[in-house]
């Protein structure tokens, strides 16, 4: 018995068990769009963090699969075998720090085939930069390197250039990346898959989620973007994936096997399909065909496509075809439709209730704070590099700038990606920085030898990463044996500039020279016992090796250093103490109990209760501001997640109460004065520790915090938030930058685009804050800038916060698996990471504050560059230079004008960009048209040829304006700015950049003899 | 701070962060085998399992991944394109049932691609079976039939035949498959992965893993074979699996990127080739690249594959080279070693103490028995396809010899597979049975038609394949109308036979005619109430409908058929009550209490005890035997596995105690008696129900047993078995078929390999039973012959044991992931499977068993052929031939001779086996080289070529044997056997066939003709 199992069902099949001999079957793909039909396009795509659960290079290799299975060249060697099984197919592929290296691992015979697979469009290089960058955390500045870094690559091997913005994966949308990062460098679309969940249904019932986005408010139209957010995420419809062991049913269309389902995979494409076309403008919807690291066999997916292909349009109720984002592009804008209209920004994203994407605009800020620095290391490097010309055997920059393009990557700078993957960023960034450091250090011993060639670049010079923790041998050595310290200040900005050095030093008996040998001021702060213990189990960390020297004083004192251009310090010992006044008592216990201590000798005062240890007051006597002000410190226990719930982590910020810090625990505040500036010290808890900094000749005030170890032991996260409190009626408004650039008007529990429901109030509110945050009433601007990327909010009228530091315990549920909880070892002794860092604080009337916050900002951004070399006393300094400006000594850049990039070229050209620095209305006087002199600039060398760029420089600025697309705008929506001011072409023989507000501009520069390159030198620089 | 977080790291590794420009990378992977070193020969392949957890069709196209990640389009897609990219790559491929509907598939182009890359030897078809065959489970007929199929293709196709036997996963080892699918198909060796951990660690221990297995005690030496048993399993070495998303270290030999790992890769293969060189004789060892599915991206593996030859050889501490199982073999042959001897076989295969894999044995008794009726099924339909004329546009046999080569998988017919598969098996044979049938009934039309061409073919014959369960719905029919039912009877093999018939019938007014019109005895017992209920649960089940009629009686008359023939009995209807005698008080209650039943009226009695309800004497008159005779049931409880430990299940035999059944409930025996034979009813409990047939012409009795549903409702699986208890002093021996061929001894609580440590008393002296088993001691031998394979032992010394059905609630953890607990459902009534077969006993005195086992086994592998069809009473029979011998009607072959292949191949040649069935020293009669005349089998059909063939007919014999490798057996271990005989070579004129003991001679007959095939119709056979 038992036999005949399934007779019941083997009547119905034994119609087609007749022996139909299968054979090899042909697949129609050639399909293209269909007019007056619903066109599918099936975009095949794949996508590829730069590291995330797994480095960058395990993902590249397909190492360490324990954690994620994921091996980027399985994708790329696939990819190529199967588009040249059918020239119909199509893929695309975005993440340069991948492909650029899978290029080089090619047979000559397989990089020419692909050369045809891009040429022939079957293969199209989308996006392109080195990494698909995050858009809260990252600098504008690295966001256009890692793009420039992508397409160059792309040019030279391809000679094409991107069309598409493709961020589909990170969590939310900035305003710079639609104007800048898309329609400044010539792409006609932008597609992304994460916008907050009320705004996509609002947006799906409108359908309204393909828009014309203009982000800009002082570029307006000139820079707007088709911008499509996907209807759900940036996968394939349900059903529909089908990758190695996907368990999506495939297409089985052999009639000689059993579990045919032709008709059925029909019925669901065209389902699928109708919904989506439902929530979409014109006959057009796009299928993104595959997720992260997927086309591992890419002949999974290309089966199946083929099959779907030829049966719907078999079919014939939908057409669909193979496509990419600039076929669809194309097709919509072949449309008549006109197109909503998109301002500002998709920031904060929740994806749920309770789930907002705000966490991570604070997470790691040891690691954004790092990025940052280096950011404008790098900016100072290259144009040290041009001064030195650039070494073709190396160093070179390019190791930093090839770490800095994959730590932009939205799962790097963000903060959400796995420990070990955070290290791993680290790891290439210090491996760039040290190469780095020895092209600065060649620079400017070339600079200072001024003999052709650089002479023999004896000169060592020594740089001081771990400054910020008061680390710096070279200034760590006795100077009594007769040696002296140099100290040569570069300055990255076109303007000149003063600003305050901070070194630490060993003994009192210092005396400092300035360039022309003059002893100049200084100050001597002693450095305090919490700093130096810190100090030197970071530096262990670090370094491998505690500290051999305990330093005891901070010494400081004013550099005034030209632009573009260095001047030099020299220190050295004196045989008496120093007669310096300050000295003799240069700080004091502030009596506790005293009510009114007022701390600064310039025109800003901060005035402090002693009782309460707290600031109560900001006085400007010059502005005539005085502000009633508090600053203090909770923090937000992160929700636990313990019971089924979102909980606090990498990505997500849910707070589970707010606690204030340091009422209980509190010591009494110090104060510390010198000449140059005064510090107050706070020991706020016993893991808090901050110094605020008054200087005699600057009008706001530097925080420095050091948090954590955040203690953990109740099992509780936390995420640590500073607020600065004033009674300016803010009326819940409050403005934050947009990577470092534009400033958006935040209004709290509001959102523009729909009627906000709100689920957490405090989360719900955090912006990403790169370059600051500010508030005004109607008559002051409280404005605080900051040295890294965080969170900031507006909680309370007339209040700014920043969240400074997280510690949590759980997975937020977002894949990274781990919860945020970093610590930093010495052996086996491991620690909660503290977090040392600043933000800069003022108050200015209301109207004017734009000027401190970008002309600072980019003081904050590239801080003065110090490097160190030891002089013996009898053979005296052989500096033939010791000052210098690598631009015409009478010129300066205008004061709203900042210069971006001077990069010297594997051609030895030279890629330059310049910014302006306002926006329209921003400020009185300098949100104006203005201009740079480039034979000014460039000084001494002749200009042989300037070509305006596209913002990547990877094509000409008109051609690229010539192939523009003119999209319609819905209604009356179209551009509410005046004439949008740009400035006009460059006269070959003038050679003036005109910059119009918010302008960026990007130019080739050939300087002659230049062709075949050689090394520049310093005297090449230096006016005569 | 928490910057420069790997500075520590960062120290060692900056060294080599220098721009070295990563370029293509060219590996030499040409390394042959290199004398004087450790060869590691790596050998890539797939272990593709022809239905498992997935039918065969999903595992083909890669659907129903949810339930395992598996494609096998996938595997031989990518495979090509790897091999392109290298020629040194290689691959082996096993399973035809998916290459060769892949090959189907494939372009011409890519049919030429491949074809170079066989002829090349880069792709090597090894094994070629249409599946792995299971060793258990299948007939040895069905073995040689898959492989037949699968080489068949191969020949055609790249014109090559397979050199390895690759059995790498079935459970355990039979010695059929290594000397007849091995040796006598021309294999140079065999692999398998499968071995008792026992065996295995005496055999590392003492270099013994390979052997030469010499399995056959009549064939000896000249049907040996290499027999390599892996150290582990078929899978790589720990850490070097390399498929998409496996975690095993990538070679990371980029030295640009960060984790290069070259040399500790190195290493550890130095390091696992050392250790396996340890318990491997010679310098080759094998390294098994792949396993159960993989290589679903080949370039996965090869990418690193390519990397380990390339660096393990320039390392040179051992010498690694891309393989086969074929250049293996070469190398071991070419070393002077000698090798150990290995008799028998490896069953039974227990993986862990507590884990015999002997359940299988039994498990999906239902599968089972369906497998083995179309076996013998398919073997008569190819004769009368032969007979008839292969009819090229079908319908054909073949759609039933492709489901029976897939169902012989080690997971089909085995009955490891899920549920779902299990339908799906026998789906597969149901179609392949219901396209067969037409054949069959074709076949016969046109035999009794007698005319050229076969005539109109009018007549409708019907087939029974619910006969098993009395549902026959044309002999059900009311014959009262005047029609005659007429009875085809044909008999597959080689000699005369008288057997008796047993058909459902609706009255009792019955008349039996036989082909000369003269009446005949016949029976009519009751059919009991028991088993119409089963017969109509069943038949709905299986159909769909319910039958329309209920039978009362089973008819029976005995049926005398000519060798290769046919018989047509009629019945019809008389118009009287039967004047029968036995019809008039056809059956008796026995009395209860009533100590001496005797049963039957021929030289056998079976003697009960009334008050016990039970057997307790066997006695034959004309043998003089008389024996003490129980019969019992019990079951063991299966072990749950609920604790961790090892479960019974699909594969693995636990038992958790013994428990008799039936000594409570069984209700009284019923004694049926007719002049044909006589039947003892026994409800043994509920749900267990038999009936014992014993015969007046026949010295055997026929066990009918109906089991189930096996009660679960106690939490407890349940394996049911029969015991036959006598008082022989069997001293622990007794004997098992291999694969229905060879009888092996079998020793309880002993190996012959090596001192067995007994974990299990059980299940480890359980073995596969699929012809039959016995057992003997100084007088006599019982025997049991079984109608399907089953599990069996003898536990006691004069007990034979076989397990008859398993129902379990638990999985064994051996991957199946299901419990074997089988249910059959009409609409929502779902019950256990009720399992109904047959054994057959007899007790010979000691020495002549043999031939009741051996002629008797064949009549139950092949059971007289049936066909209905009705007439109508007017116009008579218009049958021209009413019986008919295939053969020359004087001929029968010898009583030693089996004819295992009767075929009409494509071309019109025939396909020819002859078995002889005794092995040497078995019979003193029949163990003798005996003989068979072509001519006379084939009659009036003039031979005009016979070619010898290969067991799989894929090459000449005589050019095998040429090929054939003499292997060195160690020590003074030459053939023990006197000096093996074989059948001299055929002479061309006398067309005699001569077989020496177990010996199978296959051939290709061309007839006189048939070069252009055409129709054969019966006349061409009929002796004129």
């Amino acid at each position: 018995m038992a036999d005949f199992r399934v007779c019941v069902v083997l009547s119905l099949l034994c119609a087609i068990a007749v022996s139909v001999e299968s054979k090899y079957m042909v697949y129609d793909t050639a399909q293209g769009v269909v007019k007056g039909k619903l066109n599918v396009h099936m975009v095949p795509h794949t996508h590829d963090d730069v590291g995330w659960l797994k480095t960058v290079d395990q993902y590249y290799v397909g190492s360490n699969n324990s954690i994620q299975g994921a091996c980027v060249q399985n994708v790329l060697d696939s990819m190529v075998q199967s588009l040249l099984v059918d020239k119909n197919r199509k893929f695309i592929y975005v993440e340069q720090a991948f492909f650029q290296r899978w290029w080089r691992d090619q047979s000559e015979a397989i990089q020419e085939t692909v050369k045809r697979l891009v040429s022939s469009g079957q293969l199209e290089l989308i996006n392109g930069g080195w990494c698909m960058h995050d858009e809260a955390a990252p600098h504008y500045i690295d966001m256009i390197d890692q793009t420039t870094l992508g397409h160059k690559f792309i040019k030279q091997q391809f000679n094409v250039t991107p069309r598409i913005g493709w961020q589909i994966d990170p969590f939310g949308h900035s305003a710079v990346q639609a104007y800048l990062l898309g329609a400044e460098v010539g792409f006609d679309s932008v597609f992304f898959g994460r916008i907050d969940y009320q705004d996509r249904a609002k947006r799906k019932g409108d359908k309204q989620l393909e828009v014309i986005w203009r982000a800009s408010k002082s570029l307006g139209s000139s820079s707007q973007i088709f911008a499509g957010a996907f209807p759900e995420n940036y996968e394939p419809p349900s059903g529909f994936y089908f990758e190695v062991n996907d368990d999506s049913p495939i297409v089985q269309d052999d009639i000689n096997l059993f579990d045919y389902n032709v008709q059925e995979r029909v019925n669901d494409f065209v389902a699928a399909a109708l919904f989506q076309a439902n929530i979409t403008r014109t006959n057009h919807v796009m299928w993104t065909m595959g997720t992260d690291f997927k086309y591992q066999y890419a002949e999974s997916w290309f089966r199946n496509m083929d099959k779907l292909i030829h049966y719907v349009n078999q079919d014939g109720r939908v057409n669909a075809l193979y496509s990419t984002p600039s076929i669809y592009t194309d097709a919509k804008y072949a449309e008549t439709d006109s197109w909503p209209l998109k301002e500002n920004d998709y920031f904060p994203y929740a994806s749920d209730i309770n789930t907002y994407w705000t966490g991570y605009f604070t997470s790691r800020p040891g690691v954004k704070g790092y990025v940052r620095m280096l950011s404008g290391y790098y900016l100072a490097a290259r144009q040290l590099e041009v001064m030195k010309g650039r070494n073709k055997a190396g160093p070179t920059t390019d190791s930093l700038g090839d770490a800095l393009g994959i730590a932009q990557h939205h799962d790097g700078v963000s903060g959400t990606e796995q420990q070990h993957v955070a290290n791993d960023y680290s790891k290439r960034l210090a491996i760039g920085q040290k190469e780095t450091e020895v092209v600065v250090a060649e620079s400017i011993a070339c600079m200072v030898s001024s003999t052709p060639g650089c002479g023999s670049l004896a000169t060592n010079f020594q740089q001081c990463p771990l400054l910020n923790i008061s680390y710096c041998p070279p200034t760590e050595t006795d100077l009594s044996s007769g040696k002296k310290l140099v100290v040569v200040v570069y300055n990255s900005l076109g303007w000149k500039r003063s600003d305050v050095i901070r070194l630490p030093v060993v003994s009192e008996n210092i005396a400092v020279y300035d360039s022309n040998g003059k002893e100049i001021e200084y100050q001597l702060l002693p450095i305090v016992n919490d700093a130096i213990a810190l100090r030197n189990y970071y530096t262990t960390a670090y370094t491998g090796k505690s500290p051999s020297s305990t330093p005891k004083y901070s010494l400081a004192f004013t550099a005034s250093v030209p632009p573009l251009g260095f001047t030099t310090y020299v220190i050295s010992t004196t045989k008496k103490p120093a007669s310096n006044s300050v000295n003799e008592a240069f700080y004091k216990h502030t009596e506790t109990g005293k009510d009114w201590i007022e701390v600064g000798t310039g025109n800003l005062k901060l005035i402090y209760s002693g009782s309460e240890g707290k600031l109560s007051q900001y006085v400007n006597s010059r502005s005539s501001i005085t502000a009633s002000m508090k600053q203090s410190y909770s923090f937000y226990a992160g929700f636990d997640g313990t019971t089924g719930e979102q909980a606090s982590g990498a990505y997500i910020f849910r707070p589970n109460g707010t606690y204030t810090i340091g009422t209980q625990e509190q010591t009494p505040i110090k104060v510390l004065n010198g000449p140059i500036y005064d510090e107050v010290h706070q020991k706020i808890n016993p893991w808090i520790y901050q110094i605020t900094r008054v200087f005699k000749n600057k009008e706001h005030a530097e925080v420095e915090f050091t948090v954590g170890p955040i203690p953990v032991d109740d099992g509780v996260g936390k995420e640590i938030v500073t607020q600065i409190t004033t009674t300016m009626k803010s009326n819940k408004t409050f403005y934050t930058d947009s990577n470092g650039r534009d400033f958006l008007q935040r209004i709290r529990d509001y959102r523009e685009d729909w009627d906000l429901e709100v689920n957490q109030p405090i989360a719900g509110n955090y912006y990403p804050v790169n370059l600051g945050i500010y508030l005004k009433d109607e008559t002051s601007e409280l404005s605080l800038l900051v040295d890294r990327s965080v969170g900031g909010s507006s909680i309370v009228d007339g209040q700014l916060e920043l969240m400074l530091h997280r510690r949590l315990l759980y997975d937020d549920g977002k894949g990274v698996a781990e919860a945020l909880n970093e610590t930093v070892c010495v052996g086996n002794d491991c620690r909660g990471l503290t977090v040392q860092g600043k933000y800069y604080l003022r108050i200015d009337p209301v109207g004017v504050g734009a000027k401190w916050r970008r002309s600072y900002g980019q003081e904050i951004y590239s801080p003065l560059l110090l490097a160190f070399t030891e002089q013996d006393e009898k053979t005296g300094t052989n500096f033939q230079v010791s000052t210098f400006s690598g631009m015409d000594s009478s010129y300066s850049l205008p004061d709203n004008v900042a210069l971006l990039t001077l990069q010297e070229l594997e051609d030895g050209k030279i890629l330059l960009r310049l910014a302006h620095l306002y926006e329209i209305g921003e400020d009185k006087d300098l949100s104006v048209m203005t201009s740079v002199e480039l034979k000014k600039l460039f000084a001494k060398r002749k200009i042989t040829n300037v070509s305006e760029m596209s913002l990547s420089a990877n094509q000409g600025r008109e051609e690229m304006e010539k192939k523009r697309l003119v999209w319609k705008v819905e209604g009356s929506k179209e551009d509410k700015s005046p004439t949008t001011q740009r400035g006009a072409p460059i006269d070959p023989q003038k050679l003036v950049v005109e910059l119009a507000p918010m302008e960026i501009r990007t130019f080739i520069v050939t300087l002659q003899g230049k062709t075949i390159p050689r090394r520049l030198v310093s005297s090449d620089l230096i006016p005569q």
